[in-house]
């Protein structure tokens, strides 16, 4: 009887809505605790280096928008983003080979409530989702939440892989399924780090295209390369694609400022969607970015990102060959993430406890799978600790991989004996 | 053949979820560009004067956390929000009688944000939302995005009617309907502006419980009394309700800071639906108001409102009786708004182009109607002009009114004739 008790703290229980029961702590947010103590190396979170961004910087920008501005940027605003901030997104996407209108720019919430807000515009109960396997942990939730079901896609190091991707649209087409997305990192994915190869970018927008399925391009990381620049993106391809952007990891997270690019009609759409949802996003916040890309050498703060992140990516994959040598790891030309495999048999959702104790976290490969496989995957995030704690953590946890891998060779032994 | 058009610029009509055809351009939103013109006077908006606040303020608060706290400010955050902030709100509540725990707070982008997120922890299609009648425009928004039904409830200048609603409970009880919520603003509502009486609200708590309605109190408007304090807040009286709180009003809507005061059980859904939504509400804009709330003297900046208002107030009352005193309207002794009943075959709607080349705006009442009714009405928002535009939109709305009425009455006459 699992409502009994479910009852007795909840008098509302029969009222709620079918969606409601599609929330469930994340496997990353239950780790927010275990973060924020000060003697574990997290290589969990997910949280760009804001210390690189010199607050003067901000404060500047914030000083010459309160004096210009002042009354409107506190203000109630549009509901589709401040008209500069779209121009100047504009520019920031031409870099990625887009070319763009301002009129099919939406601000938003960060890209989080952009992709909140599509899949509310066309997600019904029981419509398919497809999405690389692994996928990102809160694209996945919004998608559960609006009671869709995510299809994942073979995935391997140069990204979503077009014959799994035609091979699943064809089963699912011939079960009857509609299929409404396909949602993409095409850069740097989040948790696997790599990065779809230009040759399969095409291929994969001729495959949606023949089978009208919209495209999803989530790209929050790709100005963060660290040598070689990424093909264009998905959008310079096809003005169908939805493309979803952020100044959370090129600037800083806590101002929650992203953008949507899409076809007109469903730009129409989602504005009044986001009007409904929160009536209008931050003026202050998409004003103040506004004035940082006008007056501060932002491209030169994007460089020192990338030099921080490089340094970082270098000393996660030196501590991987040093601690943890069999294992294979994605090796990332940008971004926040390696993606690990396991020795065969490790579990890395029951390891965790036993890693934290050991001062280390991580992210379970679950996290990223809507299907509960994933199980001998984990994700490194290595944006935020530094070089030197970036070595610390993985030699800890490769004490745990270490001690699980023995375990699991001498219980295997004494099966053996049985 | 509506479709056949919109098909020819819209490759993804068939794919939309039924509930982006929920979706309208509001009356109030089409206003926007007519607003904008510096030659008209708008009373429609909504806007609070912002002018009011020295920006001085807002800046030393910055200073102070950009200093203090700044690498936090514009980090990721938890989903709940800032925890000193939500203490703060805790103080802000306890002047309207409300108890509370920390814990049962969430901040949110906006109290639109909370309204949104609450809807769809509960709402399904067919659902019954019982609301005022008038009732907030975004309000009503929110829940037909939901597909849920909104059925008024009889309003008067004591606010909402205790017979009433229990006549529509039983009613709608008796025709099968699932009835979720009552959603209404007590104090000053938008659009009426009258405040609920103290006896009422006893009495709709008790038809609520007895009858399982959750009771959603919104407040934005609670603290900006011209006289006489409010009564105590429902949510002081039933630790059921669920009470929605703003910064937009008291402070500034830039920032986009709202809260959520719910019981346990639901504040812990409420959380995971916001994670799902947008990750985190936006630290800086958090940190800001909470820097500001424990730094500035934000008692006597309230204060310096009220007198703002009650001035816009006076002069709005003023001109009414000097330009339209045959008109009906309420009078506020707090808030925003005037609610003004036009003569008998007036249609507000069908009016305000005329206004607009007048150059005077206003809100027609069937923006706040579900159900199509309150077109001989129309809402004054005095808050924002100067009490000399104020008058002058007034007498610019009197020549309207008075010429409409005069053709009114030459084609009745002409109709008698016939």
């Amino acid at each position: 009887m699992p409502n009994t008790t479910a009852n007795k703290f909840d008098d509302w229980l029969d009222l709620y809505a079918d969606r409601a029961n599609t929330l469930s702590v994340s496997e990353v947010r239950a780790l927010f605790a275990v973060v924020s103590r000060p003697e574990v190396v997290s290589l969990a979170g997910g949280m760009p280096y804001v210390h690189a961004l010199p607050k003067d910087t901000i404060e500047k920008s914030f000083k010459k928008l309160m004096h210009d501005r002042g009354d409107l940027a506190i203000q109630y605003s549009g509901g589709q983003g401040d008209l500069t901030l779209r121009d100047q997104v504009r520019e920031l996407m031409a870099l990625e080979g887009i070319k763009s209108s301002v009129e099919d720019i939406v601000m938003t919430t960060g890209s989080q409530h952009g992709l909140d807000l599509i899949s509310g515009l066309f997600l019904e109960r029981g419509d398919v989702v497809l999405a690389e396997g692994p996928s990102y942990v809160g694209a996945i939730g919004i998608f559960r939440h609006y009671e869709a079901h995510v299809e994942h896609v073979e995935t391997d190091n140069d990204g979503l892989q077009p014959e799994a991707l035609e091979e699943a649209i064809k089963r699912l087409k011939a079960e009857g399924r509609k299929i409404k997305f396909l949602y993409l990192v095409p850069n740097f994915a989040n948790p696997s780090g790599v990065t779809l190869a230009a040759k399969r970018r095409a291929r994969i927008i001729e495959l949606c295209r023949k089978n009208h399925i919209l495209v999803l391009e989530d790209n929050p990381y790709g100005l963060l390369y660290f040598d070689k620049k990424v093909p264009n993106a998905l959008r310079s391809m096809d003005d169908n694609v939805i493309y979803l952007g952020s100044f959370s990891k090129i600037l800083a997270p806590g101002f929650r400022v992203g953008y949507v690019l899409c076809p007109p009609a469903i730009r129409e759409k989602l504005v009044l969607a986001q009007e409904s949802a929160i009536l209008c996003p931050s003026a202050f916040s998409q004003m103040l970015i506004s004035e940082y890309l006008a007056e501060s050498d932002w491209q030169g703060q994007i460089e020192t990102f990338r030099g921080v992140y490089r340094e970082r990516r270098d000393a996660a994959l030196d501590a991987m060959k040093e601690y943890l040598p069999k294992l294979s790891t994605t090796r990332p030309e940008g971004g926040f993430y390696l993606w690990i495999t396991l020795p065969e048999g490790l579990d890395s959702k029951a390891m965790l406890p036993l890693a934290v104790k050991e001062l280390v976290a991580y992210t379970p490969g679950t996290a990223f799978y809507g299907d509960g496989t994933g199980q001998n995957k984990l994700r490194i995030c290595y944006s935020f600790p530094t070089p030197d704690n970036i070595k610390v953590g993985i030699k800890r946890l490769s004490n745990v991989i270490n001690l699980q891998t023995e375990l699991r060779d001498t219980f295997a032994k004494k099966g053996t004996k049985k």
